[in-house]
């Protein structure tokens, strides 16, 4: 691999207030930061760069007073798939170091998706829809608080099939919050597919005038364009939201990442020298900074985007794949079977339900509430909808549309990827930790993890032939760490045995956490403590005479991939009425963002740590 | 009172085919039913009555065929507050008999929101904005499995500030869905005032055809004028949604309720009046059939809407009137805090905010997540604000915008009204036993429900001037069954002994079910067990020192005024790490709709049951 180089900070001072260069050069250091962080949203980040720049250096007084002034201009991303592109530019400004910028995607450095404790970031966002709304708050209090600057919220295109950005444009033109500027970043192409396939938007600016918006439409690529439609908007009353559509390419800047979503590792030195060929011949002798190699070869782990690294323990075996497979199956074998997706089909691994069986699967667009109600009327006619998004947003989005089908007692099986801690890189709002318990008080939802590749096909067919309520199978996203092998076929309600021993029980689900487990008790064999290692993949639904043999133990200790509420020990405590202690360990605060690793050890859930917590927790117990 | 008469199935077919007619005669049943019932949303199902009607009697084949035929039409409500009308209209068809049209609101009768469990129901409504996507899945289902019949949608207009339908309606543009079609009930007032204050919804049919429909627009009292609208809806397009605007006027039919919401005692008898009158001159000799008495007197217990009846316990305390007057208070002394509003100004207690401090109030109109989204970008500027609405729908609908905010650790209050059991009229739709674990694994937000009206004040003072995270307040809607006094002031985290004993603990929380908890003291007393009650108001936050205190107890019990999971109960057993056994009782499966006692008695947690259970548990329970 060559070294990365970054364009250092006084490169950017020589560009003077050339903004198709300035955003070019932020594309260069954003491409080496995602490159270095192994993965991240590069297209999104290159078509809305060409704005970004001219937003920060041109149009908005944030650089100039600082982005702790009062009275600043407010910019910030609603998508935040983009923020590797604003990170190039704050870093540009002197807001973010180079060691942080260099840090994507790892502990203590800068977050897959926007957050507030990252200097120059405004908001927290990643989980779309929210920003109109967020944007409007911030610019009603300024009008409240008599404060300067105005607000500019950038949008995705697919993004505004969020249903909350039309709640919010409504609300902004009725409260007449005229300081609030919208962007949509309109480069037609959202995750899976284009826009105008997923869910196409119509006449937009109809539908943005229809909603009060003073709408402009120019090309995002070209500054004078941008420029006029800025002026236009700030021409425009007072008291009306404004709503610029720019229209832009995703992957702008690189001729040949014009329109794909992913790049593979020599396609990355490939456009870093198309890059930096166009910059340098615009500032002639061009400056390049060698970036330190990292202290660690970094992870991907599942990452929706592709990139390179590897770590130790990881196999070819993906709990998601198995489920993309055997549903394929399932719906070829069922009728009744119905796959919905909201622009997540690949990840979600149903892109080839999609492409073989078209008639049996229904894309709704970037609008989880919407899939699940619709899911809920597919389900009122006797067919089974299978239900698709990543935990974070289905059980969350979507919870009362959940609790409202779940209550006409008809049954969907909510697949539930992404779930847990890892892969940590992309952040808090797209980490599921509280999946469990956002789902656990539903009287009839039985809720699921499986360990491996088989039991997820055994699960999924179980969920589909032979559960009689709805069931949510939550699923990891990345590569098992190890391949673990179950005894038996499936046996709800009760936990399997990965590792016996005649010390303290551990329960854990998924792969991730269930490898964590067991390297748990390989350190504790060494120092003469025999864990027993048990997979339960039963979250919430428990066989009585597995309980009543747990309810033995002294000591049980739990794994949870989710917040140390409302998971799997919560409800084992229940269920065991004092029997036996229940000692959980789980992910406390927010999730760490880094990699899987630095995750998991900020958490103490990586093994190591584990057989520590373990080990201390059985010494102090009480005697019996 | 005099008595009720309703008007019987047989002088329905006299009415032949006058719509108008058919209209009228189902609004005077409806308004028996609700005067039976205490409360009901009149003015909802008065305005969507002749739509109704003519659906049921002219457009649809479903009464023909029956509502079990797969090739029927289907019509449902999607907003749900108009189900009194459609009950009346399906006894009148002879779908739901007499004796259960009279049962509206009980345990075992009609719910109050609708319920498929009630026969003509076609779907679970009540909570807003679903019906069109859940309608879509229907329609979809149909065209897939080749069923003939459409699907009919009937929305609020107020309802389409619900983000969901925008999804919606977009996607089944998209997917070419023309077997559905939407009726907006366009009566132009919600819930607190008229939409155009709330939230104006400006060139409705330029949004509705922008977003792909195609739209009719016309008189929904004037059958020729349906009769229309129907014909040219069926002549578009086949591949098209189809949209009717209807205009309407809230309490269509009797001439004083055109326009206000509610109803007194002695109105309902000029209402009544009126209808038959009218109903008389085309229908000579009416046959009126006298209703019997009720066996019991219906509680009304904080409706929303007003209506009659008493129960033994209940004074005129509400804690959410003392919430209200507080929160003023508060306003005014702290220039930060701003007060948000979901169109339940009224039923929230923060009308006279609005009114006394309307710079410091926002109303954003039924848009849950724009809402709290917003309330994020407010906290960021510094400002205190306090969102509110119902527990049901804020803590789950607007749940990932919770998280997003809590994630960038601003402080919000979030006032969670409506929280619990009871009042149990609504039905599922509206009660809220979830909201607990919903927002317990959020890692800085602390959950608090005040026992009385004292209490209330302290808390929210507590909130707002103190909390350093963010808070969630519970709160009643209805009167407090009891006045109770605590004793010190707040103490964060410590629960208030309101009975002392040398008998079991017992910890419950709101002023409904600690009533219950102390029924059961004297109960228990009198078998000579002396209960202990403890008002436990800290949801999830235990202080170190009183949690120590009750680990010496050998069991402890807790009412829960939630489900048993993920409510205090769960808490204290994580946090007690095995000391002291906690047995819960909470509310197992859906809640029961019903009058306040037979809903706790249905789910056992009325005093009396308690009191048995209790006993039963001590009982059981091994000897030290």
């Amino acid at each position: 691999m060559t070294a990365l180089k970054l364009i250092p900070r006084k490169e950017f001072e020589r560009a003077g207030d050339d903004l198709g260069l300035l955003a070019d050069m932020c594309r260069a250091n954003a491409l080496v930061a995602v490159k270095r962080a192994g993965s991240g949203h590069l297209g999104s980040s290159f078509s809305s760069l060409d704005i970004v720049a001219h937003l920060l250096w041109r149009e908005l007084n944030v650089a100039e007073l600082g982005w702790d002034d009062p009275d600043r201009d407010i910019f910030f991303s609603s998508k935040g798939h983009d923020v590797p592109g604003l990170y190039a530019a704050l870093h540009a400004l002197g807001e973010i170091p180079t060691e942080r910028l260099l840090r994507l995607r790892r502990l203590g450095g800068l977050d897959g998706h926007p957050d507030i404790g990252v200097p120059g970031i405004e908001a927290n966002s990643g989980s779309l829809g929210m920003g109109l709304s967020k944007g409007r708050g911030m610019a009603w209090a300024k009008r409240y608080l008599d404060r300067g600057g105005i607000v500019v919220v950038m949008t995705g295109d697919g993004e505004l099939q969020e249903g909350q950005n039309w709640e919010a444009l409504a609300s902004a033109a009725h409260q007449r919050v005229g300081n609030l500027w919208a962007i949509v970043d309109r480069n037609e192409l959202q995750s899976d597919r284009p826009t105008e396939e997923i869910l196409a938007l119509g006449d937009l600016e109809a539908k943005l005038r229809a909603f009060g918006s003073h709408v402009e439409v120019c090309d995002g690529h070209d500054h004078d364009a941008l420029a006029a439609a800025f002026a236009s908007m700030r021409a425009a009353p007072a008291d009306v939201p404004k709503v610029l559509v720019a229209n832009t390419i995703k992957g702008r800047g690189v001729s040949f990442m014009e329109h794909p979503r992913a790049l593979r590792d020599e396609a990355f030195a490939r456009a870093h020298d198309e890059l930096v060929d166009r910059i340098e011949q615009r500032l002639p002798d061009l400056q390049l900074e060698e970036v330190p190699p990292l202290e660690e070869r970094v992870s991907l782990e599942g990452e929706p985007e592709s990139g390179a690294g590897t770590r130790s323990a990881v196999t070819d075996e993906y709990v998601a794949a198995a489920y993309g497979e055997e549903l394929l199956q399932l719906v070829t074998r069922h009728p009744e079977v119905v796959v919905l997706d909201a622009d997540l089909a690949s990840d979600c691994r149903v892109r080839t339900v999609e492409l073989e069986q078209p008639s049996r699967f229904v894309e709704v667009g970037i609008a989880e509430q919407d899939m699940v109600s619709m899911a809920a009327g597919l389900a009122r006619q006797g067919l089974l909808p299978v239900v698709n998004s990543f935990a974070s947003f289905l059980a969350s989005r979507a919870n009362e549309q959940i609790y409202n089908q779940a209550s006409e007692g008809t049954k969907v099986v909510y697949a539930l990827h992404y779930a847990g801690l890892i892969p940590a890189g992309p952040g808090k709002s797209h980490q599921s930790v509280r999946d469990i318990s956002l789902l656990g008080a539903l009287p009839n939802v039985t809720i699921v993890q499986p360990v491996n590749a088989e039991e997820t096909r055994a699960l999924l067919r179980w969920a589909i032939e032979d559960a009689e309520e709805s069931v949510a199978i939550r699923l990891a996203i990345g590569p098992s760490p190890r391949r673990t092998e179950l005894d038996g076929g499936l046996q709800p309600g009760r936990g399997s045995v990965l590792r016996d021993g005649d010390g303290p029980t551990l329960l854990a689900y998924g792969p991730v956490l269930v490898h964590e487990a067991l390297v748990a008790a390989e350190a504790l064999a060494a120092r003469g403590v025999d864990l027993r290692v048990v997979a339960m993949s039963w979250l919430n639904r428990f066989d009585a005479e597995w309980l009543e043999e747990l309810g033995e133990e002294e000591d049980v200790f739990v794994l949870e991939d989710h917040a140390p509420v409302g998971g799997l020990a919560d409800g084992l405590r229940r269920a065991l009425d004092g029997r036996a202690r229940v000692t959980a360990f789980g992910v406390e605060g927010w999730p760490a963002c880094g990699t899987p690793p630095e995750a998991l050890r900020a958490h103490e859930l990586d093994g190591l740590s584990l057989a520590a917590r373990i080990e201390r927790a059985t010494s102090l117990a009480p005697s019996p």
